[in-house]
């Protein structure tokens, strides 16, 4: 059983959240009007945040970060254009964090799974939601895939942090399609083993 | 109906090919062997080759190519690394190939599609494959979904040429996951409406 932090109330974080008490994990929920000292950071930091706002979490929490597992879950769309990411191309969101948070152990993670579908464990009520990590830390990958044993969600390693730069990339066209109409918000890209 | 050129006669190229015929298109089939003058060029063609086999053929059949359909399947995954793609990282193999062919009518398709998704028409045996289609040109678009209709493939619009780039980060991080074991080549990612 872990003590698992998400930062962010919004459809993401909550759907996160539930996916760890289900597993009986113990979690704790930062909004933006959470006064500092009520924040109780655990093991495992979800930073269930837009992509903009995660750099002054990072700089704000600097010091109770050090050590614990961050999970980042961004997809860093251009919401102007809906046609690329803010990230540079041969990066991702993942490792700009990275650099940043570098006394930390940072997992890619949740952000090609719609909220609706990690709500339900289901995507489309039909197929069981899989949730992909990258990490160059593989200690830190299997500690969260075994947090969410008992979720209900299935958890596959999808290498290292790496990586992160297709899972943003997959995250991306799957918003670009349901926004385009082609796919639901309840639906999208399922993974069959 | 259509005549549907298909160059490469491996696993992909059969089972695209198949598909089209079970469509009710006429397909003509070629491989490194076939003599130039038994080639025949549909109006739609694919190239169901290794992405480093395709300038070859552009540059082979540039006259027979001008105006026609160009299908482009290929995932340029750097097979010697493993860990990334020979195209440059804001660019993708449907870009790279459109500067070449710039009298045809690019499509990017079936690369995020298994050989065996496509030959079952399933993905592991239970849910409908969807080719996903990428292209400027609408109309090529429009064509080669209607070349599909009634192969019993899903086919769904992903937008411009510019998302060829997350289609094959998509593609690259699928076969990395069938290459670790983690997924098997019948499986992958399924697209749920």
């Amino acid at each position: 059983m872990m003590n698992v932090t998400i930062f962010g109330k919004g459809n993401m974080g909550q759907a996160i959240g539930k996916n760890f008490e289900d597993a009986g994990n113990t979690v704790h929920y930062v909004g933006s009007a959470t006064p500092k000292n009520e924040v109780t950071i655990g093991e495992i930091v979800v930073l269930a945040v837009p992509y903009p706002a995660v750099s002054s979490i990072l700089a704000n929490f600097a010091e109770e970060l050090k050590g614990k597992i961050i999970v980042d879950i961004t997809n860093p769309v251009n919401f102007d254009t809906f046609d690329d990411l803010v990230v540079p191309a041969d990066s991702s969101a993942a490792a700009e964090i990275a650099k940043q948070a570098t006394d930390s152990k940072l997992v890619k993670g949740f952000n090609t799974t719609f909220a609706a579908t990690l709500a339900t464990k289901k995507v489309a009520g039909q197929h069981q939601t899989t949730v992909l990590l990258a990490s160059d830390d593989q200690e830190a990958k299997k500690i969260v895939t075994e947090a969410l044993a008992g979720s209900d969600l299935a958890v596959l390693d999808a290498g290292s942090l790496k990586r992160a730069r297709e899972l943003e990339a997959m995250g991306f066209l799957q918003i670009s399609l349901a926004a385009a109409e082609k796919i639901s918000w309840t639906g999208g890209f399922g993974v069959f083993h």
